[in-house]
């Protein structure tokens, strides 16, 4: 890069969007979303997947300025020197973790250049075993006890090593090799591991336990359940039990596990569902073919994300846009509405990456940033969501801008035609009809029946969910996240922020489990208060 | 009551919060926590649940303030007319729906003198005929063409047809009756349907459809697309379906049911849970007793709520606090963090039940609201999300309330000891640590390593997440959300936001499936550019 790159609160850019901010695009006029063919020239084209931003606050004004700010950022420079392994993992003169952020070459895999060689060979090893492994579980040569085929699996990890890989298994379902069943684990809460596991057959279930440290308490604490409900079902763990972890972690011991699989310390659990984490169980469901589609389509996004043009990177746009509205506009949080019911997780493991990666409040210089960082990042899929919560997104006294998802064809492509068309016409309807609602509004002499309009959206749309499409909206959104972290001049790719939690956990730990409470702490006085009497 | 209440907007006690407001009690001070026995005085003891509010950043004058602004607004009084049946659902002087508001009155059952003795008989009829219903199912009188029992039930519905059971389903799972399985259909995504017919045995299957007016377009949808199913199945439909809806509507129709139950017009969808809306899928899939212990909790904390003192009223204390928050601190969004795996879809529910109800920008009187109305309410369970988006809960630059559900108590008992500990102790162990992280903060010579503290949060813990718990539990949430509306002076009992959304999505849908698109239209316009070419 030619210099260190500013950030929003540098920029002289800010100023000028301030001004523009104080008479933002009006979409309540009539004809303001058809004038100028706004709509036509209001998206941006790709071949997975399309943007539309027609139903934002913006003129050509602003996206000038928009443009104006990712170049005076450097945020496409800087984005590819994260792909070429800068040190982006870092806080200047602190003591931080200091590592390079590398996601984006697990899925490098498609070309001779790869943007940094060393970690995409590393990727491409522990693939060539993904393949090996599903080769010898397909063809029957890993077998149970009884010499039958393995028909589940069950991921036990927690964070990324849960939220990412789930909302990604549940985006493809409808692509999974019959007869497969995958299921997770996550919460330390006991009930979730025993529900889980009572209704499995454990004689045909390989249990994939995911930590990249090999540390993690939550998972530690379920795979020792697990191993103890397979020793009592007369199993041997060590042969039901698989590993995905950093390479010399204390969970890197052969011994203990039918196949270990690396993941790298360049890549952080938020964004770990094209490494090992998300991969293995990925391609038991679905087969090694469909997981390949899946890192093709991320890698086209990560190709595109490096175009200078606003108009021609759709997660650079996406960026620009949400931090029109949540800096410059004011709005606290992003709704993210899919309306596919495959895509029902995919919101949660969003509020993760984004809310982990962009919830700081220093710079990379250590000081304290000067301008809003991370929204908080919520919702459900549509249409359930109209008939809950978009009361509030209509009338509610705050504004919430909404990113819309959306298909032009269902994944099985089972569908009824009642009252003249079919469930999938019947949900894009339902689809455009919000972006038009929330930006135009209506007038009506009853006041409980007005609508302010002028809520802001936007919508990405593709042919259909496929394997290779979500690779593509996932990388989509990573980058949008982390172009925005280049915006606010944070370090998106740690997170300090959840240690004290664990670390005042093992005191209260500790003041539970004693034999005689008592004593004069904050813990003791809260154990006293809450639990009343022994738990033990 | 003694005359019209005021809301908070027209209480003199908002000046008086205002002032407090400038210097909150600050939770950062060693000791803050403990001083003055803090944690033991600011607690709500009740039978069933508990309230700590000893991390909110409130002291003995603001809930002195709080108190006299419960007094005020009259709170608990029309709290008391809403369960004698005074028709709250209604806009002064414009058209509205007019409407009594009698969710309570459906488990008002166990007492000789209900608030509102006719709708609690209407009650009493409905679960007298569940009950006959699943003693029949049982006892194998109920059987299907081939003579076997019904072992599945799916919950055809959206918004509050589905939300609230399915997440009181998940919360209550832990007691099913063994053989039994449940699954729910609701958005009008063709996947959705797909997905889960795909994995039944339709012989034994029973589609409970559920639509209070009998019109909604999804449900009927999917129940079209479920009846051709059962038909090519060979499967008579009118003989697996179950109707749930109101009494006349266009699905009141017994030739086409198993059986039908009713709902009335004095309970919204979202706070139908109780009704047979939620209890037909409840009973069948834990059992008539278990159903009445749900009711039984739900109506005592519906008695609880009447009282004046709000130390002595668990939902009145916290919609006070949530005010507080919301707007005298200024905070734009609540989180609902249960610690608890079974809770996973409760948050979801509460966001449909808050959001729609109190997502308003129009007072009871038709006026424009001087006080912003209900905040955006979200989360996912603990400890998930301490792996995730806690991250920007202790140190983004958004500041945003915790609301905590814990308890001392696992559901099924299965545990296991890792460490000296068990899993339960662990949990409740990170739910206290992160209540006093939040709280305290911590100071560090490294700046990424400060917290802030002074994020505050309450907790609502119980022993055990019993059928009984559980409704005490909604009931609590319900009659927050009810008496937050109350103080905001607006209808929490409408949801005319959604309608603009419905009628343009009837003209998408038009121009959707025309044979000759064009025209000059926002549809055509939107149609053209986001669908490309002919979706049919």
């Amino acid at each position: 890069m030619k210099n260190t790159p500013v950030g929003l609160s540098g920029s002289p850019v800010l100023e000028k969007l301030m001004s523009l901010a104080r008479e933002p695009y009006d979409l309540t006029v009539p004809g303001a979303l058809t004038k100028d063919n706004r709509l036509a020239r209001y998206q941006s084209p790709g071949e997975l997947l399309q943007l539309h931003y027609g139903t934002e606050r913006v003129d050509g004004r602003v996206l000038e300025a928009l443009q104006q700010l990712a170049d005076d950022c450097q945020l496409t420079e800087q984005f590819k020197a994260m792909r070429q392994g800068a040190i982006l993992n870092c806080i200047d003169g602190f003591e931080s973790e200091n590592r390079q952020v590398l996601h984006t070459a697990v899925r490098d895999i498609f070309t001779e250049n790869p943007a940094e060689p060393a970690s995409t060979r590393d990727a491409k090893t522990e693939l060539d075993k993904l393949h090996r492994f599903l080769q010898a579980v397909d063809s029957g040569e890993i077998v149970n006890e009884q010499g039958q085929k393995f028909t589940t699996m069950v991921q036990v990890g927690i964070g990324g090593s849960d939220l990412g890989p789930r909302s990604i298994h549940e985006a493809l379902k409808a692509y999974q090799i019959p007869g497969r069943t995958i299921s997770f684990v996550s919460n330390v809460d006991p009930d979730d591991v025993a529900e889980v596991v009572e209704r499995l057959d454990l004689s045909r279930t390989l249990f994939n336990i995911v930590s990249k440290s090999g540390t993690t308490l939550e998972t530690l604490t379920n795979e020792e359940y697990i191993r103890a409900v397979l020793r009592n079902a007369g199993l041997n763990p060590d042969y039901h039990c698989l590993a995905v972890t950093g390479q010399g972690s204390p969970m890197d011991n052969p011994a203990k596990y039918l196949a270990t699989f690396y993941m790298y310390d360049y890549i952080g659990g938020r964004y770990s569902v094209t490494s090992m984490v998300g991969l293995v169980v990925l391609g038991f469901s679905l087969g090694f073919e469909s997981v390949r589609e899946f890192l093709r389509g991320a890698s086209e996004m990560d190709n595109q994300s490096e175009e200078n043009s606003i108009v021609k990177n759709i997660p650079l746009m996406m960026a620009l846009l949400g931090v029109w509205n949540h800096n410059i506009l004011g709005y606290p949080t992003v709704a993210v509405l899919p309306y596919s019911q495959a895509l029902h997780r995919f919101t949660a493991h969003l509020q993760q990456c984004d809310m982990e990666s962009n919830g700081k409040s220093i710079s990379r210089n250590g000081e304290a940033v000067q301008t809003k960082t991370g929204p908080i990042v919520w919702g459900e899929p549509g249409t359930n969501g109209q008939h809950a919560f978009y009361q509030l997104l209509h009338q509610g006294t705050d504004v919430v801008p909404v990113e819309f998802i959306g298909f032009l064809e269902s994944q099985r492509g089972q569908d009824i035609e009642v009252e003249g068309s079919t469930s999938q016409q019947k949900l894009i309807a339902n689809l455009l009809a919000q972006l038009v609602a929330m930006a135009t509004g209506d007038k009506n002499s009853n006041p409980n029946k007005q609508f302010a309009g002028n809520r802001p959206s936007l919508l990405l749309f593709a042919r259909k969910l496929t394997p290779r499409t979500m690779g593509a909206l996932l990388a989509c959104y990573e980058a949008k996240i982390v172009f925005q972290g280049f915006l606010w001049d944070i370090n998106s790719f740690d997170q300090e922020g959840v240690q004290l939690g664990k670390v005042l956990a093992t005191r209260f730990l500790a003041e539970i489990t004693r034999a005689n409470r008592g004593g004069y702490s904050v813990e003791s006085a809260f154990v006293a208060e809450v639990l009343g009497s022994p738990i033990s």
